[in-house]
């Protein structure tokens, strides 16, 4: 698989993996408008950052420029879709049917990314059977058995901070192999296990920080 | 307000304001277990960073730790809680009421860390009038009207991409001081805006990314 056009490696740096949706964006903007050609300037400018940073990201991509009008846009979208994942279904399942998890069951953005999530889990015996947003939950002790056929290799945790680790190890040893991790508790999980932060009440705080600085006019 | 015991100054580095989240989600976990002191290595340990990085940090909060003791933990949660901003209540208008921005008005949790929506915006004039878990959703050309008397200073924005800056410059024309931007476009501000840009989607992209590495077993 790894040869395959298109197919990511494992040695992108993090950063360029997150500047590449802003590409993607940009792009697929440029697509809508009816534009053809795109070049690795015009997406910087657009962007605020270095020409020389978007042709160092796109070199990651496996994507030839022409010289002088640059990249093709429908190609440019397609390939960086496929890239970074977004165009092949990714099952997922949800571990904590609370506040934020429940949030993101409504999320049906979700799966536009190549992200669906097949079912929700929870520790509340009254939510056992029931669906939100047409997606099941189940009681957590159902998990091991609904894992292997449904063939789920991510796990989305969104359960309180006290439970965030033992959710996690439970969630390890039932075959997860990544795990989306929403709460801002920091789990410990083995080598070969992936874990993306993505705690958004830290985003919070430092949206909160600059706010109070530009009031006060300290900035 | 800017020397109250606390409140935080604009000084502080971004990669601290991150962190700082989750030594007070562990300094909660050991409250509810009952305990009094936690020293940095304890954190450290626990968070797996280094000892002089979270003292470091620490050291922006203007909180006094005891030789070989530590900090105490009631004082640790209540000083951070105050320097994150999250026990000030912040009100949001939340622009964009489609899938993610739906999503967002669902997740009572945002309160808790000092967020409130008050109102979500939509293009879409069928929307007007409406609720969304008890908050009320207006056609976006009300929002000059009711942005002042309700004091609003941050405006969340989950539009399409393909609206996000434009939207974003009706959010500071009519007095936004900090955009929470979940789009994955470059949103572009005057300088005394602040921008918080917060893709899950690109999180989603790094995630997949190593998920495909770990599975060709080249990590």
């Amino acid at each position: 698989m790894s040869n395959v056009r298109g197919v990511p490696s494992s040695n992108v740096p993090e950063p360029t993996l997150r500047r590449l949706p802003w590409y993607l964006a940009y792009a697929q903007l440029v697509q809508q408008g009816g534009g053809q050609y795109l070049s690795s300037t015009q997406i910087a400018h657009n962007i605020a950052v270095d020409p020389s940073m978007v042709a160092k990201d796109l070199s990651y991509v496996n994507i030839a420029g022409r010289t002088r009008v640059g990249y093709e846009v429908d190609e440019l979208v397609r390939v960086l879709e496929r890239f970074l994942g977004f165009t092949q279904p990714h099952k997922a399942f949800l571990f904590g049917v609370g506040r934020l998890g429940g949030a993101l069951l409504h999320d049906n953005g979700l799966q536009q990314f190549g992200l669906e999530i097949v079912a929700g889990f929870d520790v509340k015996r009254e939510l056992d059977g029931t669906n939100i947003n047409r997606i099941p939950v189940y009681h957590i002790s159902r998990f091991p058995e609904l894992r292997e056929p449904a063939g789920v290799d991510i796990g989305i945790l969104t359960v309180p901070v006290d439970q965030a680790q033992q959710v996690c190890d439970t969630m390890v040893e039932g075959g997860i192999k990544a795990v989306w991790n929403f709460t801002p508790y920091r789990i410990r999980v083995p080598e070969n296990v992936v874990v993306q932060n993505t705690s958004i009440y830290a985003h919070l705080a430092v949206m909160f920080n600059r706010l109070h600085a530009i009031k006060e006019g300290t900035r």
